[in-house]
């Protein structure tokens, strides 16, 4: 089993070591902009057009810290954490390869006095203090593919002081019903060989769906408009709190209605993770790990899914109910948000931030009040390197107005390799009935290849 | 030994069974186009706008004929030969989903009486009766990566008639050095993260570089301007004569000179594949295997690397000269060709047309006279799902106008499985003195997943 493991995360730690994945990950100016104004937040100056210390600016989050950045990769958030002011970065990192990179890129910021690399896993590192603040890139394929995040809480439980902050501390999980226009041109490819070619190829797209609307997991872009009904929130995780048992079995229910006429191909699922900002938590009510709403109706201020005003969540709270039989009865994470399912924010809510920033930090009462900071993967939002991971039922399904979507969601790790995905969906669109799909998202999986 | 062998062609045959590869295929219409046009020859109409039997149009070169079709996969070859009136077709395919689906394609295109699935190895087939002709798209990366040219050999020496035709009948391999402007632009994205995110990652150029210019040969697709110097044909292989043993070591001398100032990052292999015409053989002396020029000079009619009008060949010679003491005795397939390299005919060469056709095969005199068909991949072609197979060097060179580039090349198959690929390139460029660096391309290589 240890022997098993330790192969995997060989394999795991190899995969990084190559340049392309780096590059992807960098290029990723959503995901990389996002890490640096969380970082820099208060070394920037308000409203300064570019980053930097700029005159009247306050002084950062991060100013005299210590951070550990676990896996750091090429340590370009490392780097983030020095330039704004970090006492003390620890860039821990697996492979040897990437550890070397990043000294090289230490040295070439004139940061090797303030960044110490830890060349391991996380795991076996000893660090000579606690840290105020740790960061890391963990995110995965549909959040958790990867599974890096057991080493985020597993550096939590022994480095992080108590009240340190965590660079993201919140992640939300959303799933959505959605028409994919690329998988419709690859069905529709085989009508159109006879007037190429002159062969009747037709025959050939019953194939073609069986192929494509597989049970693997898949990555691809989607645009808003290819979102067919309201996405809804499935789990949260506060990092902060979470349990390794916890992230063993996340999930949630789910309940929407579609907008109009439209092919349904597959369930979309992606995520966004929460920054900490210096915002101190102003209410005892907002320390709680789960999400609640304040009441049946809740104002959503989502940049990314900005086309909802407000919803209410009676129609959620049922659906919940009707699903609720099937339920496992040691359902994590968060059965609040699970059977509300209205809180699809992305951005903007001062709430989740404010809980999210509530750990008792003795963070600087001088720092700026910044603008809390989300790294969405919504088709409303930027495109990332993420994109969106893809559930395909069986076969295209009309869905016309109104029509109720809902079932429940369940991510695990695969029993054979944990850190590859296994998704189990139940699912019900219109009067289908009850309809039941397990996906993998492993081995063959080879996005970065 | 054949247990691993059967474990290979296992997974070869499986990774057949998904419908990506063949839509890939099929929506490559310079390789679909090829295959239609040369098998349906004398079947259009001249100057016949579409395809198709025209008032006026001569018999088809298959009219009346058998054929048999190696790794028929969706059957679309086997259906442009009954098209074209053969007699009887056999659609041999190992992969059992896709002979399934072969045979769902005659049935829609009306021809299951004159096609017959052959489901299985084409080498352990037990047709009925010899055939007329052999139909097969073959052809892998770098030409001979799948190595799937053994099944169609074995299928020529058991089944084809005395005289039988090869559709193709000849294949050309060529080299020239390029620039790579798609790897270019990711070296140089490094030296952009400062201005993009402000960090200083520069000196992670030198470990891009040593990641992408590796020893795994690669696929890329270029253009007729990447191409630094005139390509060399460095092996031709005559179908109906080339051994099983003789592809085990494939590959020439070439030398050639740059044209100007520009960075070179890598050698490019291309493919093009010849198909028999109607015309019959009017010359014996043209009844050769291998390929020989005329003298000296010869003109070049290349529709793909068409700005080369006429060239002579004594440099050619010189260099090949100056190599030969480090050729190894047993030097394949065509050591003539190797040590002339000057016939980079892709393309309207009517002599290697002849001898294509050359096969005392009593075809149809009143067969239309058709113009030659040519698949080529070559950068100045229109794209294929092949594009360009890349060796790159360590590192990028500067060559200017005249620098003579030569060396010699040889492909075989991986010691561990004969359908992955090894190349062995010994090259010179101007005064650097002669490198050796040998190339792979095998598992990790993963364009089709």
């Amino acid at each position: 089993e240890a022997e098993a493991r330790d192969r995997q995360d060989g394999a795991y730690f190899h995969s990084y070591s190559d340049v392309s994945i780096h590059e992807e990950m960098i290029a990723d100016s959503a995901r990389t902009g996002c890490y640096r104004r969380a970082l820099q937040q208060g070394y920037w100056g308000r409203g300064a057009a570019r980053p930097g210390p700029q005159p009247g600016a306050g002084v950062g989050l991060l100013q005299g810290r210590t951070v550990l950045d676990v896996g750091a990769g090429t340590g370009i958030l490392s780097v983030f954490c020095a330039q704004a002011g970090a006492a003390r970065v620890y860039a821990a990192e697996a492979s040897v390869v990437m550890a070397e990179r990043a000294r090289e890129v230490f040295e070439a910021n004139g940061l090797s006095g303030r960044i110490s690399v830890l060349r391991g896993r996380v795991e076996e590192a000893r660090l000579p203090e606690r840290v105020d603040a740790i960061v890391s890139e963990w995110m995965g394929y549909g959040l958790m593919y990867e599974s890096m995040l057991r080493s985020v809480l597993h550096a939590r439980d022994h480095w992080l002081k108590p009240g340190g902050l965590l660079f993201p501390c919140q992640a939300e999980l959303f799933i959505a019903p959605v028409n994919d226009p690329a998988l419709q041109e690859r069905l529709s490819f085989w009508a159109g060989v006879k007037e190429q070619h002159g062969v009747d190829m037709a025959c050939m797209a019953a194939f073609a769906r069986r192929c494509l609307m597989n049970d693997e997991m898949a990555v691809g872009a989607l645009h808003g408009e290819d979102v067919l009904a309201r996405p809804s929130m499935f789990a949260t995780i506060n990092l902060y709190t979470v349990t390794e048992q916890q992230l063993g079995r996340l999930g949630g229910l789910f309940t929407t209605s579609s907008f109009g006429i439209a092919t349904m191909h597959a369930f979309a699922i992606w995520f966004s993770v929460i920054f900490p900002t210096s915002a101190r938590s102003d209410s005892a009510s907002d320390n709680h790990a789960t999400t609640s709403t304040v009441d049946g109706r809740q104002a959503s201020r989502h940049k990314d899914d900005g086309q909802f005003e407000t919803s209410t969540n009676s129609d959620s709270r049922r659906a919940s109910t009707a699903f609720a039989s099937s339920v496992p009865s040691a359902y994590t994470v968060n059965p609040t948000a699970s059977s509300h399912c209205t809180v699809t924010a992305n951005g903007g809510n001062l709430q989740t931030f404010n809980r999210c920033a509530d750990s008792h930090v003795a963070f600087d009462a001088n720092a700026d009040e910044c603008e809390p900071v989300v790294l969405s993967t919504s088709p409303f939002a930027e495109e990332t390197h993420w994109k969106q991971s893809l559930l395909y039922l069986d076969e295209p399904v009309q869905v016309f107005q109104d029509t109720v979507i809902k079932g429940k969601i369940t991510l695990t790790p695969a029993e054979d390799n944990p850190r590859h995905l296994r998704v189990a969906l139940i699912y019900e669109i219109g009067d289908s009935g009850k309809q039941t799909k397990i996906f993998k998202m492993g081995e063959d999986f080879s996005s970065y290849d």
